[in-house]
């Protein structure tokens, strides 16, 4: 894989977008050779960090998201139950995913979580469920497991998280591939321009509406 | 038209994905036949009632919403500036928009406006500019510009934008048919399958889920 060029995927299982968006960006890295960096992140943080809700989180919202997840799976056939609890603690599972826990296993851990969860519904928050479905993956969950309470693994996916702020990720999944941020499922198309050297992005236009000038700051009006 | 289904679309115009959405919905309605109900709303409104911050309001988002805009204008060859300003003050335009001040042509109306904003670049927050963008369509401008000031005419944004959120709107562009929701530009999709009778949705898999019970909650944790 030396040499390859390097996606970053931001993902929390959390979030069913992500869950998709593994599927997808799986095909992806395969169909063009990209060495895949997958990196876990707490969701609620970035949303904490950006002052935002998450869309299970606003009622209208939750119902949307769960009939728009049934249609998106539906139509391509693939297996959609979420997880048993939801929203959940990610923590343990997030864990998990560092590649300071997993190491050279990390992928085949992160597609046997996302599948147990939101394919057949399991409880992935917790950490006996998580080391079943490790282990009928013929993965060693138990002495994964045996990591997630020391303080290094923790403060790992606190560093992740923050590093992944600064980076100016503000959602999951994002997919960043050299300076490009691709924030979404729905980003697909325009990603896969972008690295055959398609893009159809004008700079130039881009930095022209960068500087325009804001006409009203709805959060410094309130504040006045 | 009568007879016809019909299909709501909220929206607002500081959203550049309802300026897409417009377009989209128009040709969707002509082609199945549908009769369209045009229903401006404050999208800043909606935020503030559910607690959301919008994609502008964030940076790194707000970098790349203009991004994928621009890359979603470009592939179909549409065109993409946006408004001289932005955010703007949407009201002049949204309260130009209402069935109560624009009446019959309503549609042509939003079109002007939507197009003059989004594919020319111009402030479509200010009275004098709209004045003249509509007149270059055709449209009374000057006589409808007269409405603006009228208290029932801000009362009646008020009152659809609130009935909007009593509806469960909590983001523009939305479409509803039936009791359907389909929130964003990229629902055409699912929307049209709905429309033909080919929904895949499962609504007793929905149920369950949404059924399912809650393992944290986030805002609640904080809370304490």
């Amino acid at each position: 894989m030396s040499g390859a060029r390097r996606l970053d995927f931001y993902f929390d299982f959390i979030s069913p977008y992500a869950y998709f968006a593994w599927r997808n960006v799986l095909g992806l890295c395969s169909e063009l050779s990209l060495e895949l960096t997958a990196r876990p992140v707490v969701f609620g943080k970035l949303l904490d960090h950006w002052g935002q809700l998450g869309p299970a989180e606003i009622p209208p919202k939750r119902d949307w998201l769960f009939r728009f997840c049934y249609r998106y799976a539906r139509i391509r056939s693939w297996e959609f139950n979420p997880p048993k609890y939801h929203p959940f603690n990610p923590l343990p599972a997030l864990r998990l995913a560092l590649p300071e826990v997993s190491g050279a296993q990390q992928q085949q851990l992160i597609t046997a979580i996302f599948e147990a969860g939101w394919a057949q519904g399991r409880d992935i928050s917790d950490i006996d469920e998580l080391i079943t479905i490790l282990e009928a993956a013929q993965l060693p969950g138990a002495v994964w497991s045996q990591e997630l309470a020391k303080p290094a693994v923790k403060t790992a996916l606190i560093h992740a998280t923050a590093a992944a702020i600064e980076r100016g990720i503000f959602g999951v999944p994002t997919m960043l591939i050299d300076d490009q941020l691709f924030w979404g499922n729905d980003q697909f198309e325009h990603l896969r321009l972008y690295i055959l050297g398609e893009d159809p992005l004008d700079e130039q236009a881009v930095r022209r509406a960068q500087q325009q000038q804001r006409g009203i700051d709805r959060r410094k009006l309130k504040k006045r």
